[in-house]
């Protein structure tokens, strides 16, 4: 099942795919995060709904939210899990870790499928790209083994951690503010119900900058499986329904490329995952307020 | 104003503290994060209830729960703020960093001010303590300067960063996973308003294990001072009423010691700092749920 968010007038509105079409399920469900919480049960609902002969409406890619726009706590995001772009790294004198790298990216990272992304300019002069497969945790847990890891997830979407470069170098080397800028982490086009995807660790994961190849690879390339991922990550911390892990990036980010590709005001990015989908964002030039005239302006790029 | 939550039968409520005495304000504010939002409007309401002769309550320490127990996000972090801590590092091969080491502590790490902390035994051999200011955020802003950033304070709290210092060196030195495990951020014992504290960067700061003082030092030895981490933490993020802060702590920490203190179940561990107060948690041997059979353990220490 694809589930989306998506805006009705003005609504945000939980809805099913069907082929190029939507079934409306909000009057059941206000948000997706209310469906993974309702377990078993609550998917067993939706295809009740789907099986009652319901309306269906046009599917319009440009009111496609991210799935869940509400976050709980931050994203968790895994780094370094492809070897090809733990080979770009800066940093020569760090081994490969024998435990999956983890950061998070800050609730207001949020940014949905097909939305404008705005270049923070005055913060970084080095924006780049980084496709991801994102899994969706279904259920709460803790010390959980790779072997029950796939019990613990709801489904999957296609991301971009968007990342400024030069400020994960900074700030003592902690990635977490070169990471956090706001909208930095599109996601959709919409949550793909595990049921769906046939192998997760056997699909392909593609990233384009104004229509070219950037980034090409499969995720049975991860270092650490997705079970092995939840597993580190829940060994003294509580897992939650709705929480996003993004499980790395393959090689060829922009910063890295001879020449470098550097996002700028104007550039179109897409990642796209087979069985899963593509978003598609643009970058654009940030509004900046002028608090003391109450106004806004563009950043000059 | 010392605001807190604290548990009155089953339920979670608010109050405000009246020398050894509590108002209870539970019936204008459901949390102290409804109070933070309603800006200057909400404190002026807390002081016409306590002029109105309220009934008081005696306070019971045990009672108190973390003053904002249910985070919308991560806690924000700055390690390596205190000179004599920084020298104290594992790699020499890092400098004193230019802007502040900036990371997340998972929302699950929220505990009371005298709650039971669980020792994740199987997680780490090296828990250790950090007592930290910390600042709690009360509006939403971006592109903060220095100068503004105080508009931007509620008030302040005393917290403890609970780290598993052997477990901050794997996951790619990145901090973050050494630093989540659950309830390992007590924090409180209430929230103090900021025009409660006359310099926020001249208060003493102290942590006892087992009644013994293993750090001391002062708010003025930090190297970023508050002002200047609100202005790059909001750089390029937005931050948000309830968000905290944890500022970093001083040297003296238990791994660094000679010989080192290393918190076991059993121990005790206060922080204070003057003018705010202090909190105590003892280390407990963590009790492990045995799925299969649907029982509690505690894990041998």
């Amino acid at each position: 099942m694809k589930l989306i968010t998506y805006l009705r007038g003005n609504q945000s509105r939980v809805g099913v795919i069907q082929g190029e079409m939507i079934v409306d399920v909000g009057d059941y469900y206000p948000d997706i995060l209310s469906i993974i919480k309702a377990g078993d049960h609550g998917l067993k609902k939706l295809n009740e709904i789907l099986k009652s002969n319901p309306v269906q409406r046009p599917l319009k890619r440009e009111s496609l939210l991210s799935p869940i726009p509400n976050l709980g706590r931050n994203i968790f995001c895994v780094g370094w899990n492809y070897l090809e772009h733990f080979n770009e790294r800066t940093r020569k004198d760090i081994d490969l870790p024998a435990s999956p790298t983890i950061f998070t990216k800050a609730t207001g990272t949020v940014a949905g499928p097909y939305e404008e992304v705005p270049l923070a300019e005055s913060f970084t002069q080095m924006f780049d790209y980084e496709a991801e497969l994102a899994v969706v945790i279904g259920r709460e847990g803790k010390r959980i083994s790779e072997e029950e890891a796939p019990d613990y997830v709801f489904g999957y979407m296609s991301a971009n951690d968007l990342s400024a470069r030069d400020v994960q170098q900074q700030h003592g080397g902690q990635w977490f503010m070169g990471k956090s800028m706001d909208k930095s982490c599109p996601m959709g086009p919409w949550l793909v119900t595990k049921d769906e995807i046939e192998d997760v660790q056997n699909l392909d994961i593609y990233c384009k900058v104004n229509g070219e190849i950037v980034q090409s690879s499969n995720t049975s390339l991860m270092i650490f499986s997705i079970n092995k991922i939840i597993a580190e990550i829940s060994k003294a911390m509580t897992i939650k329904p709705g929480d996003i892990i993004l499980t790395g990036t393959p090689s060829g980010i922009g910063s890295k490329r001879n020449p470098p590709i550097l996002l700028k005001a104007g550039d179109e990015v897409e990642v796209y995952i087979s069985e899963i989908g593509g978003i598609k964002n643009k970058i654009i030039e940030e509004t900046v307020k002028d608090e003391l005239n109450n106004n806004f302006y563009t950043q000059k790029i």
